[in-house]
C-alpha cells in the first residue's frame, strides 16, 4: 500500500475528510526514508517535526547519566513519534528517536500541524483522540510501573505490539519493559 | 471567585470564546459539593463525566491486589480529573477518585463533552492542548518511573503543586511519589 493511502485509512478510523480535504492534509508531509541506526531525533537540539511510521520500526529512547536506556516507545507502522514534550513547549529534546530496522516514515512539520488542526475542525478532532488515546496508554504503563506489575507490562506489550517479539532485539524489549533479559525470559517462557 | 469565572479564566489560557459560546458551554456543567472522604469515582462502576475542580483537593488512586495504594494525580483547583481510560472507552473504572478536603466541582458528562467538541472548533482545541499537556506530564513521569529518580519526582510535584506539601498528609504525597515515608522526610530534609 502506498503511503498516502496507509495514512488515509488511519485517519479515517477517526476523522472523515472529503477527497479534497485529505489531499490537502497530505500535501504538508514530507517522506523520509531511513536505514538502520539513523537518528531522527537528537538530546539538545530542536523538534520541529513528528514522525507518521509508514514501513520499519524505530524507537524513542532516554539515557541517564550512568549510560542505562530507557525505551519509551516503539513506533510501527502506523504509530506516531516525536519529543512531545519539546515540540510542544518548542524546547530542545531530552529523548532520542531512531532507526532500529531501516523506515520509511511521512513528516509533519509542528507548525503546519497546528496550522492544519485550525483550519480543519476534522483534523483537530483526530488529534485530539490521538492524544487522548495516548495519555491513556502512558496512565496505564505509569501505572504499571508504580505497582512494578511487569506481567502486566509485559502482556499490554504483546497486545500492542503482537509482532515485536521476533522483530526487536530482546535487550531493547527489555529497555522498554524496564527488567533484566533473564526477566524477559522467564516472563516469555511462563506466557508460551 | 464564583465557579463560572474560574471556568472562564481556565479556558480562555488555550481557546477564545465569546460570552454566548461561553455561556452555552458552562451550561452543561452540573456543580457538585462534597465532603472530605466522599467518593466520586469507583472501581468496577461507569464512568459518565470528568470533573473540573473549583476548591479543595481530590486524589485518583488506585489499590493493588495488596491493599497498597498507588496515586495517579492529585486535583487542585482548576485541574481536571476522571477515570479517562474508563471514561473514552466506556469500561468500568479502575482507580478511585475521592475527597482529601471539602470539594466544590463542575461535573460535565462525557456525552456533552463530545457534543460540545464537535459544535464548537474551539472547544476542541482547548481540550486537545489540554490532553497534549497532560501526556507530556505523564511521559515525563513515566521516565523519572523507569528511571528511579525520586529526586526529579519530587521536585517536579513541587512545581506543579506548590502548595501541596503543607494541604495534604505525608503518607499520601509517599504514595504518590512511590517513596517510603522515611525517604520523602530525607528528600524533603534536603531541598530545603
Amino acid at each position: 500500500m502506498e503511503a498516502k493511502e496507509i495514512l488515509r485509512k488511519h485517519i479515517a478510523q477517526t476523522a472523515s475528510l472529503t477527497d479534497e480535504q485529505f489531499d490537502y492534509f497530505f500535501s504538508h508531509f514530507k517522506p523520509q526514508s531511513y536505514k538502520k541506526g539513523e537518528t531522527l531525533i537528537r538530546p539538545g537540539r530542536a523538534v520541529e517535526c513528528e514522525y507518521f511510521v509508514i514501513s520499519g520500526c524505530l524507537k524513542a529512547f532516554f539515557v541517564n547519566d550512568e549510560i542505562k536506556t530507557y525505551i519509551l516507545q516503539f513506533a510501527m507502522p502506523t504509530w506516531w513519534t516525536s519529543d512531545y514534550g519539546a515540540m510542544y513547549n518548542h524546547t530542545n529534546a531530552t529523548i532520542t528517536v531512531d532507526c532500529i530496522t531501516n523506515a520509511e516514515v511521512l513528516c509533519l512539520a509542528s507548525h503546519d500541524r497546528e496550522k492544519l488542526c485550525s483550519e480543519l475542525h476534522q483534523l483537530e478532532h483526530f488529534f485530539r483522540w490521538r492524544t487522548n488515546r495516548g495519555y491513556v496508554a502512558s496512565q496505564k504503563r505509569l501505572l504499571s510501573f508504580m505497582n512494578n506489575d511487569t506481567k502486566a507490562r509485559y502482556e499490554e506489550l504483546l497486545s500492542l505490539y503482537p509482532q515485536l517479539y521476533n522483530l526487536v532485539p530482546k535487550h531493547l524489549i527489555a529497555a522498554y519493559l524496564g527488567v533484566s533479559r533473564e526477566t524477559l525470559s522467564r516472563l516469555y517462557n511462563n506466557h508460551r
